[in-house]
C-alpha cells in the first residue's frame, strides 16, 4: 500500500497513538488503513460415496487438484460463499452443511474455511477456473497432487472422521511451507 | 475507494473481464482491488464457573457489555487473536480451546469467531477499550445491556451446551438489525 484509497494521497507506515503496530496512515485525510487477513471457503460436496475434486486451471498450483474454494465476497455468508465456489469452479448445485475443518495459514494471511455439503443433482463440469473436475472415491483420490496443505488436512480428517462414524470440527495452524506449497 | 493503493491514481467500479461483481479498477496500473469481508474473533474466558465480559469504552455500542473480541490482524491465527483481544481488552491472560460459535453478519461484512477458553490465573482489569470487566455468573449476566447479537448468541449457546454437558460448534447468519443493534 502505498497511497491513500480515500483521498490519493501517499501514505506511511507508522504506529498510531493507542495502537501497538505500524499501520498505513494518511496525514492528508487522518484515515488509518488497516490490512486483515483473508477468508478462503471452501466444500467437500458429497455425491454417492465419492467427493468432487477439481484441477486448478490458474496459478498457484495450477494443473494441481483441490476442493472447491476461493475468497469469500462482500455481502454474503460462509455457507453462500462455499457454495457460490462450488458452482463457479466445478459447476455444481451443492447443499451446504457444518463447518468440518479451519486452518490458519498465517503467513499469507488467510483463514481457511471448509464445509460438508451434498451435490443436489450429481452434476458437474469445470468453470473458469478448473482444467476438470472429478467425483472420485477415497482410493481414487490424487494425494501426491493436491494443490494445498489445508485441502489435504480437510480430506485426511474427512476419510478419517467418516472410517469413526462421526463428523467433528478440525482445527490447524499451518507454519511457513518448505517450498511453493501454500 | 476512489484511489489506487497502489499508484494513487482514481479507481472505477467495473466488472472485470471473466467477473461477475463490480470492482475497484484501476487503469493506470491494472490493479484490481478486491474488498472482503473482516474477521472479529472473541472468546467465552472461564474461571470458576463465571465467565469474563467487558463494558465497551468505544463506540459502536458504548457502555454495553460484550465478550472479549476484535478485528483479527495479520500475521496471527485465529486463537492468538482470540488471546490477544482478551488481553487487550481485558489485560487477561487466556489459554484458548476449541472454536465455539461461528456468526455470519453479511450487512456489514463481518465474520465473528468466538472460542472458548480458560483464564490463566483469574486476573482482569478494563484495557483502553473497555470502562470495566467483571467475572460473571450466569445469573449475573447484563442480558439487556449486551453490545451484540452475536455475543448474545455466543453466551445463550454457551449457557445451554454447559447444561447439557457438553460444548459443540454454533453457527448463526444474522439478519440486517432492527435498529443500531449491530
Ligand atoms: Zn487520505
Ligand atoms: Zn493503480
Amino acid at each position: 500500500m502505498n497511497y491513500c484509497s480515500h483521498c490519493g494521497a501517499p501514505v506511511h507506515l507508522r504506529i498510531p497513538p493507542g495502537d501497538s503496530l505500524p499501520r498505513h496512515v494518511c496525514d492528508a485525510c487522518g484515515t488509518i488503513h488497516y490490512l486483515n487477513p483473508k477468508l478462503v471457503i471452501g466444500c467437500i460436496a458429497e455425491w454417492e460415496e465419492r467427493i468432487l475434486l477439481c484441477r486448478r486451471a490458474i496459478e498457484p498450483r495450477h494443473g494441481y487438484w483441490t476442493l472447491p474454494a476461493g475468497f469469500m465476497e462482500n455481502e454474503e455468508t460462509t455457507g453462500q460463499a462455499a457454495a457460490r465456489e462450488t458452482l463457479e469452479e466445478a459447476c455444481a448445485r451443492v447443499e451446504i452443511g457444518s463447518l468440518f475443518a479451519v486452518v490458519n495459514v498465517p503467513h499469507i494471511n488467510q483463514v481457511h474455511l471448509f464445509y460438508l455439503g451434498k451435490l443436489v443433482d450429481g452434476r458437474h463440469s469445470p468453470g473458469e477456473e478448473s482444467l476438470e473436475t472429478a467425483l472420485l472415491q477415497e482410493s481414487d483420490i490424487p494425494w501426491h497432487d493436491l494443490a494445498f496443505r489445508s485441502v489435504r488436512f480437510a480430506l485426511e480428517r474427512y476419510y478419517a472422521d467418516k472410517r469413526e462414524g462421526h463428523f467433528r470440527l478440525h482445527s490447524l495452524d499451518l507454519p511457513p511451507p518448505p517450498a511453493d506449497y501454500l
